[in-house]
């Protein structure tokens, strides 16, 4: 008997989650939402191989739950469903910031392993209508497991990444996830935002070059969700955004100095920085 | 008889120029420069049709003059050739500032025609040995002409820029040149160096996603270019990195007063200002 995955939320990530884990394994692949259009879409498409609007039903029959929906709609599904997952369920999820939500998932009972997911992939879209079963490959994929979380589920949740594509695992705490994410991706955002604010904004087409394309690509955002991913990280996001503050300033200082081989000596420490980074 | 266009200076931007330039109406196309490096890759490359080492020869038998230097480079050149230059020629340059660069050009005689060029486009590497025929394509090319600049020079510019594959053609005036690309360009890179100034850099090692990775990406700066770009055009990029900081501010505040409402409120502003500029 073919054992199932269900997909909470058809949503950019969902429905993009869905389409990437098809032919994983012996699962089959089952798709929760209530919005119509999203549902009709998701038919239309082949996106899961059942479809349901029925989430109570698809979490007691799954023997893995995705949870693809906005942080706070993630908090509110746990407290509402918590009676309806059976003992031995990998329950995980794809959300962007990790201590408010394995701290939600304490509401479950002890024999449901909850551990928090991340694939670190996304679009400045939203909704089925962007999924993309490619959106994941090259992503890393970050897991926060508990001390008691089953070692076969971590197992489980290699596979699955290697499945959809992602380039390595990353095994961290949900307390680093949100300090480092704050800086790697939250402050990415408040950046994008901030530069479109300027008043100047209108004035610059036809100025543009690839590195203002390639900060602000990210400004148009989903603005429910990231109001979410950034209150519910404040702490955290407040200190980096605090440290870029800071150090624009002590560029800006330099180079109102007028003193040039200072500001060489200070572009050259960052540039060796990034090259040292080697992220590629 | 030829008409011939003469690059000074065979870097990342000269190179390219060469060899963008290729098949340009009935002009060939000399390139100069003194490392013998660079002109050993040029000829094996075919990267010009002639090459020299003689700028003051290239010069005064040249219908027009691609200045490729970095911006202090550009204002000795001028001054030290300015005897070498033939009546009519056109010269241009391809800086990334205008002010300094048109301010220089007043040491030449007045039947040289000087117009600044700043076809926006650039690599995070430098040198011929990473010059690509392609890399105009899809760019701003920004014209600074002078009163006095003869139209059929402007209209040169135009057939050149579209040969080489620009997407448009910008006319604009120095200031405003200098102003915007204060915004557009200089603080995006110093925005990707002070995120690389982060005491955490070395620890988001698998936790970078996209918007990291294009944030980040011009870090890799060439400084003592970068160092004349910045310090030739300070108190317009001061201006710009202020505001950017006060930008960050107001989010960092409305973050941390934990007001949900109002930071949904700022964060649609700014999309918004976002979707309509639709840069692409």
């Amino acid at each position: 008997m073919c054992k199932r995955i269900a997909i909470i939320g058809l949503g950019l990530i969902g429905g993009s989650m869905a389409m990437a884990l098809k032919g994983f394994e012996d699962y089959e692949i089952v798709g929760v939402d209530r919005d119509p259009a999203t549902l009709e879409f998701a038919r239309t498409h082949g996106v899961a191989d059942y479809l349901s609007t029925d989430a109570g039903q698809a979490v007691s029959t799954a023997d893995v739950v995705y949870l693809c929906l906005h942080p706070r709609g993630i908090v509110d599904f746990l407290s509402t469903y918590r009676a309806c997952f059976r003992p031995g369920t990998l329950v995980t999820d794809v959300c962007g910031i990790k201590t408010a939500i394995v701290d939600a998932a304490a509401v479950l009972p002890d024999e449901v392993d909850f551990i928090g997911s991340h694939p670190m992939a996304g679009k400045e879209t939203s909704g089925i209508f962007h999924a993309d079963g490619a959106l994941f490959r090259g992503a890393h994929y970050i897991i926060t497991p508990r001390p008691q979380s089953c070692p076969e589920h971590v197992d489980l949740l290699h596979r699955i990444a290697d499945h959809i594509g992602c380039r390595d695992v990353v095994n961290t705490t949900t307390a680093k996830h949100d300090a480092i994410i704050a800086y790697t991706s939250q402050v990415m955002h408040i950046m994008a935002v901030a530069v479109c604010d300027d008043p100047d904004l209108f004035d610059c087409k036809g100025f543009e070059g690839g590195s203002f394309r390639d900060c602000t690509r990210v400004a148009a955002l989903d603005v429910p969700l990231w109001t979410e991913l950034f209150s519910m990280n404040a702490p955290a996001l407040c200190k980096v955004i605090r440290n870029l503050e800071d150090n624009l300033r002590a560029y800006r200082e330099v180079i109102a100095s007028g003193d040039t081989a200072a500001l060489a000596e200070k572009l050259a420490w960052s540039a060796d920085r990034k090259r040292h980074m080697n992220l590629e």
